[in-house]
């Protein structure tokens, strides 16, 4: 399955046309399919179709799952596997068997009810709904240096190995206190991208991500906030603005949430004492 | 319902820390409900819960059921109102009453089962999903000049109320060949964006939009394509990249898709011959 697919473009510029190949993001929709239930009465169930860049399929598919609060630990999940009965689906539908124990809240598990869910549809009634999936606000000593942050996006993109051909992908990354970056996630979708790294994370059994940071492209809606406060992570910076929701959340979530982060500069949303504030004055005395 | 909300951030940079005023993208879930079905057993069902930007929540709601293919002309609609009963819900609920005659097809409108529908799960199904519910490809003389292209990020921008002050939220506008914008509509979503424009120009008897071209901020997913063809656009053009089969729905509509359109240049996937490069080829002697 490839990232990358070839395409002849015509570029039009102040220097004419010129008719030249190009590479584009692939985009494909993924078919998540459970197999649940006792031994003896093993069910299948479609649980999404969401359009995904192809590859880590699996991670994706574990990212999603717990996320959404349907599995909790590796041990939940006997198999993931792509279904091979049917060539013209081309890899695009993956089944999960769960281990039999597992119990499955279907009414969770449709996105559309997920958020109308009791009491009414509003923002505060999205947190709560987060919120009673998870142990209540994150609690971490994680402490960043400002440059740190700054140094990020290009790191990131040097890791990321589909933008640089298409400039059309997005990027999740998990980075240390030191800057490392851990691991680089791409998508055509930002969610895709940060399911695919928290799926990779779950399934290395190591979350909570309580010392560590995620570093996104693009902008941060509520359900990027919801993502990484499942997986227990202590800080979030991204490229680009966050939402009204997508702040509410975080401080609900007691996460420390980072927009802007460009050009040696960021803005910090909620629990800003995760940044190391004291280096940034003595660097400006 | 603002667009934007207010809050206190830690802006940091070069020049150290500083406290301020900012301005958020408001992000809040909006759940659209059909009344459908004979006078005498009336109905209601959930068909969406999108997250938006609150505003021109009736023509997003009739955008995106005409879009998936549950609503064909403006008398296919008695009413479209929020509902008033639940105030905690504050807005949120918007209720469409459907003519008894309307027939809707449930299977299509869950958005899970859409992608995955007939033979298949590939990105040839989706594209065959979609061309069954549009008269075929497109058809419209619409012929643009380079130099209107190059004019548009910055003519959007500017009748964009909320970018301007949060950075963090998309636009949509239809334009014509002259180069004037017509309508533009925002939304923290690309597709509720494209789904608030599409729904005006439905509710003004405006389609099929024939004579007319569609912008959009970001990236282009193929859902945004298969949006713009339902409403029968010749053109469409972004800031970003588009996905592959992005690419390869335009090209079976017969749409002109266009990519990275800034600094004066901009690429052409498919259907070039809308683009006038004899101007440019004069242009470039």
């Amino acid at each position: 399955m490839a990232l990358v697919a070839p395409v002849t473009i015509q570029k039009i510029s102040g220097d004419g046309l010129k008719e030249t190949p190009d590479l584009l993001a692939v985009e494909e929709p993924l078919e998540i399919r459970l197999g649940f239930g006792p031994v003896d009465d093993r069910q299948q169930r479609s649980v999404a179709v969401t359009m995904r860049t192809p590859g880590h399929d699996e991670e994706l598919a574990m990212g999603f799952l717990f996320t959404e609060g349907i599995i909790q630990r590796p041990s939940d999940i006997i198999s993931c596997r792509h279904c091979v009965q049917d060539s013209a689906k081309e890899g695009n539908v993956l089944r999960v068997e769960l281990h039999p124990d597992v119990v499955v809240d279907w009414a969770r598990l449709n996105r559309n009810t997920f958020t109308s869910s009791s009491c009414g549809l509003c923002g505060k009634t999205t947190i709560d709904a987060v919120m009673a999936l998870t142990p209540g606000p994150v609690s971490s000593d994680f402490l960043l240096e400002p440059t740190v942050l700054h140094a990020l996006p290009e790191r990131v993109r040097t890791a990321q190995r589909a933008f640089a051909y298409t400039g059309g992908i997005h990027a999740a990354a998990l980075f240390n206190a030191a800057g490392t970056v851990l691991l680089v996630r791409e998508d055509i979708g930002r969610h895709n991208a940060l399911d695919k790294l928290i799926g990779a994370a779950f399934w290395q059994n190591g979350l909570p991500l309580s010392q560590s940071g995620i570093f996104l492209s693009g902008r941060i809606g509520v359900e990027l906030v919801q993502k990484s406060w499942m997986a227990g992570v202590p800080l979030l910076a991204a490229v680009g603005a966050p939402s009204s929701l997508a702040v509410q959340m975080a401080q609900e979530a007691g996460m420390t949430l980072i927009g802007f982060v460009r050009d040696e500069r960021f803005n910090v949303y909620s629990k800003a004492e995760r940044i190391n504030v004291h280096s940034l004055l003595a660097t400006s005395l």
